[in-house]
């Protein structure tokens, strides 16, 4: 171990200050809204996070120690895990969430734009608390799209090397040798979707502080409504539209967007993933909606295909917002559904899941185990944009997907512990790990995970972090050769 | 396509006659036991089956044409499936089971050694058409070891190719330039294992005609019983020990008993291979019988420590006796038997499932995958029993494992037409393509597959046989390419 602790300490004391600043919003709708016993304690918590943050900072000199892989593992896990800490503090001040297991699967939930919920009664929150919860999930997003490309660097770590942690699946290209001008275009882009969608929500009637609440769930692909039902509240099909267009769009590489701008939108048709994204997209839409209106589950053309639409989007880019509850769909529609949980969005967005570009380098994977069955001598090359793959980055892909097969048995078998059914198990797993937020079984779409033991919450939460960190970056730091000496 | 059709006949013939001699015991058993009107169209069957076999051998002279890898598959998956259909007749004709996606599937079940059945009522078969049902399974395991790797070079074809297919995993080493000599010694053992075990079991008390059905089910690691409650109709401890010890050789890699005889036991535990397989199995069944005792299951010390090891070496080894009811066991019980489910035994045997060696290779991927996180310059081989693995296998399994991953979602979701629930879609799969027998949900351990739809049957069916010629045999004949002029 030859980490700088004072260079851990500065960048520890800066997340610190980032997430209590980030409370006065929520500060401020609480003391709009709610009563003096709410705004007090959240008061109090944003100023002792940011003192706090601020000693940190000061505290310990520059040093100009250059920061190894390693430490940038370290870095990035422990400033997920302590944001979720100190997310969940304002729950538990105000007595709203008080035991520390709900409060840090709820916050945790927020962070890493799972959207899963401990609260049976979402309602009843204080609306400064509603606010909190849901804007999580906008600093998560922006966290994965921006924090660690452009926060790092500025701190004197290259942000290369981290970024490899964060970056879901291979780099699409070297966007722009300067990252930080990169992350400042994308942060652009992500303050517009939010300011575009909260403005489009309210012309369907919502008010602002819905309206904000269900942007910031859209963007960070997060899934928190401030409404027991989520958007199936909301009797209205243009808002359904809405927020369906907009998740699909924050499950879209943000590069995309970037490239767009300079090269017009045919980029979006050279990039293998968005093809592919658009196809299970369009594909799982269309079949939702032609077993729903041939089974008679629906009576109203237009509602059947919304719902559909909306449904496909929300896991696939794994917001898991509900227009509908899809357990009492035909059981095709559910398979449907419980396969897409895999997916995820493309990479560089703000989705979780596998990532499809994954999916697409997994089916090439297929193919090429057959054709070398058929042909042993012939070398087929894994092709993305019609570029040759380097191999390194097909294990890498490979091995990510094993761990993440692993996990998924590793988690289920043990909450399996708690004697509730095999699929609650495996998908309350499922969902956690991929960053979606409903799944099946006692914590269907209609549900929540209240119920569950405080160990099960716990592990939940830390899969929600690992899914959201791409595993690897949390996972590391469970092995013993991380922490061996002669490392 | 440029197959010689005289050699394909002619390799077809020989099966036909080999299936048909193989219904003379049946055949004894059912003129001793069955009336006129079963016995006869047993005897119609067989003698037409030999007649248009031995027709087919002689019809076509003799060529020299080599036959290709391509025509390998197609020669392997063409056999199997008609002995499959083969299998089924006497089922039919008898009116025993009159539906032929019934018929079908009991016999592809024996065949490929699954043990999952569509019979809600086994032992109102007349005892004929049971010896038959359990002795496909005996001709099957036999197949996988032995037939492919003797049969097919004495007609001309090179074995090597040909064994890629069949031969589970990667193979261990070389082991001897001459397969039919191996095929033989493999017999030997294979003969021994069933002779052993009927005599075993007839001293726990079974007749012969019990002893032999059970000896079958073991050594092919099928699972048939001629009773309803499979080897829970024994309440005999003594019995079940035997079979636990049987069920748990028949999963070893047959080589390694090939290699102890001239090497001593110690090949055993030379054998990265076997060591892992103990492993799971005895961890396994330690913690089962931990869980059960915890809580209060079992009364009886004896009685839960032996199911623990009986249901681990049936899951294990794909075998799918059952010995007790594990639906009725705690959740955490039924969560290690259905993670237990995707195992399979050790290649070169005649379990199913995924063979512990991929297991072992995709433990060691992902460990590889954390360790090059770490250390990103450093190449890591996969190792396997102390020698480099060439990275042409490691990619050929993790291929494999993908294709089986893509087929389990496929073939759930082709089953959820069926609007059955979720764990029986997936289990359904998950236990016809590893070859084991009972799942879980509507198709568990106490109950069978007759409630399904006629589609999913034949899909199973295929799944079963698919399972069987490890993936690709089969799989690569749907593919487009394989049927193009060009290949």
């Amino acid at each position: 171990m030859n980490l700088s602790i004072s260079s851990m300490c500065r960048i520890t004391g800066v997340v610190l200050v980032v997430i209590g600043v980030s409370m006065l919003p929520s500060i401020l709708v609480s003391v709009i809204y709610d009563g003096f016993d709410v705004f007090m304690p959240f008061i109090y918590t944003m100023v002792i996070t940011v003192i706090l943050g601020l000693s940190l900072t000061k505290f310990f000199v520059h040093d100009s120690f250059k920061l190894k892989v390693r430490d940038g593992f370290l870095i990035v896990s422990l400033c997920w895990i302590l944001s979720c800490f100190v997310g969940a503090v304002p729950f538990m001040v105000t007595g709203a969430i008080p035991n520390l297991a709900d409060a840090f699967f709820e916050s945790c939930s927020g962070f890493s734009t799972t959207g899963a919920s401990i609260l049976s009664d979402i309602e009843a929150l204080p609306r400064g608390l509603l606010f909190w919860r849901s804007f999580t999930h906008w600093i998560g997003g922006l966290g994965i799209l921006v924090i660690t490309i452009a926060l790092l660097p500025s701190l004197g770590i290259g942000g290369q090397n981290i970024a490899v942690s964060e970056t879901p699946g291979p780099a699409l290209d070297k966007i722009t040798p300067k990252m930080s001008d990169t992350a400042k275009t994308l942060l652009v882009i992500y303050i517009m979707f939010t300011v575009v969608e909260t403005i489009l929500l309210m012309f369907g009637g919502m008010d602002l502080f819905d309206a904000l609440i269900h942007t910031f769930g859209t963007v960070g692909t997060g899934g928190f409504s401030n409404y027991n039902t989520s958007v199936a509240h909301f009797d209205s099909t243009y808002i359904r539209i809405v927020i369906t267009a907009f998740m699909f769009l924050c499950g879209v590489n943000f590069n995309l967007f970037y490239f767009s701008v300079t090269r017009g939108p045919k980029v979006f048709f050279e990039d293998s993933e968005f093809k592919l994204y658009l196809m299970f997209f369009g594909g799982t839409a269309i079949f939702l909606f032609a077993v729903l209106m041939i089974s008679n589950t629906y009576g109203s053309f237009g509602e059947a295909a919304v719902d559909s639409a909306f449904q496909t989007a929300s896991i696939l880019t794994t917001t898991g917002f509900a227009s509908a509850d899809y357990e009492t769909w035909p059981m095709i529609c559910q398979m449907a559904i419980l396969i897409l949980m895999f997916m995820g969005g493309c990479s560089s967005s703000t989705s979780g899941g596998i990532k499809i570009v994954r999916i697409y380098v997994i089916l090439q994977l297929i193919r090429r185990g057959v054709a070398t069955r058929l042909h042993p001598n012939v070398v087929e090359n894994i092709k993305l944009n019609g570029k040759n793959m380097p191999s390194d980055t097909v294990s890498a892909i490979a091995n990510h997907m094993f761990l993440y097969i692993a996990m998924v048995f590793v988690g289920a078998f043990l909450i399996a512990f708690e004697n509730t059914d095999l699929m609650t198990c495996f998908s309350s797993v499922i969902t956690c790990l991929g960053n979606i937020g409903p799944g099946f079984g006692t914590i269907g779409p209609s549900e929540n995970f209240s119920a569950m033991a405080d160990f099960s919450k716990y592990l939940l939460s830390f899969y929600m972090i690992a899914g959201r960190l791409e595993l690897y970056t949390l996972f590391i730091l469970l092995t013993p050769k991380f922490w061996s000496r002669n490392y």
